[in-house]
């Protein structure tokens, strides 16, 4: 997606080799109009998918998901890292984070997962892939299926890719990351 | 907003005098193209305040605060209750959630917040209002200043109207729940 590869090119920030710093635009401070547009871009490339819902994890899946699932005219669900007190009946699962190299869990109601549904997962980033397998393990509590994996900013050195592909999912990412050393950016694709 | 209170009369359920449950729309699963509209009727409603930003907490802020900034053509920005390993330079304040009976702590990237800018605060919820003077705390701290505050569902039995219009908030709540007893939901105006 040009205009998201033009953003990252103008504010992102190498942190380290594996870490890019995209708070201006994506997970801290957001660009509304970019984020409209990835919602569209999704759109696009999931029409024919027959999507009945679109799933993330909050925070920083949310906008992007919102936008998707606004386009697509069908409901979104974000997985809560903290189980409000008023949740009774709930999936959970347990996702190990390299990024924050700490073990969180993931939440959603059960009442909001039906048997047979399409979801669609929408996440900020993918990089060993492990909170995407986390929400599939979710959804396939509830004995809906997952259908598509829609990505923003994949770290394209990390294994998350083939351990999605070897789960025969339809991954699409809008910018994908080749290896960053010293300040450079650059893309695959 | 009739929009919003058919939804809530249709879809919330009372779970007790003065807790809501409106997960299926707003906090858990959202329904985009409500949101869509909440974000309109905020920008309507604050269209004459010069506004520079949109600041949130995430999470169940983000979706109301991302579509009322890409109506106005602002960006957005959501405090986070987790600092980061990566935000370096920041600024936090502690809140007490009386809901959540615990103080969790807000922190924003200096960068994000600029002498004398316009803010807007918006939030899904305002009981005691101790969220959103946490969130003025940031937005002063940052030299900027806060000129309205959007809520889409205020509880009209607790302080926070009263507490915020003692600061000279200008306050907009597009629905205001009066006393829950039984089941029953009744609106104030």
């Amino acid at each position: 997606m040009k205009l998201l590869k033009e953003k990252i090119l103008e504010e992102g920030i190498v942190l380290s080799d594996s870490i890019l710093k995209v708070d201006s635009f994506i997970n801290h401070q957001i660009d509304p109009k970019l984020m409209q547009e990835i919602g569209r871009e999704f759109a696009i490339k999931f029409k024919d998918m027959k999507i009945d819902k679109v799933l993330t994890i909050e925070a920083s899946g949310i906008a992007p998901a919102m936008v998707t699932a606004l386009e697509l005219g069908v409901p979104m669900l974000f997985a809560k890292k903290h189980k409000p007190i008023t949740m009774k009946d709930f999936y959970f699962t347990s996702v190990y984070s390299f990024t924050k190299q700490k073990t969180y869990d993931l939440t959603i109601s059960k009442e909001y997962i039906k048997p047979g549904e399409n979801v669609l997962l929408i996440d900020d980033f993918l990089s060993a892939g492990n909170a995407i397998l986390g929400l599939q393990d979710l959804v396939e509590q509830g004995g809906a299926k997952v259908v598509g994996v829609g990505i923003v900013i994949e770290k394209g050195f990390k294994e998350g890719r083939k351990r999605l592909l070897e789960k025969g999912f339809h991954l699409e990412s809008l910018a994908i990351l080749d290896k960053m050393d010293g300040n450079r950016v650059k893309f695959i694709g």
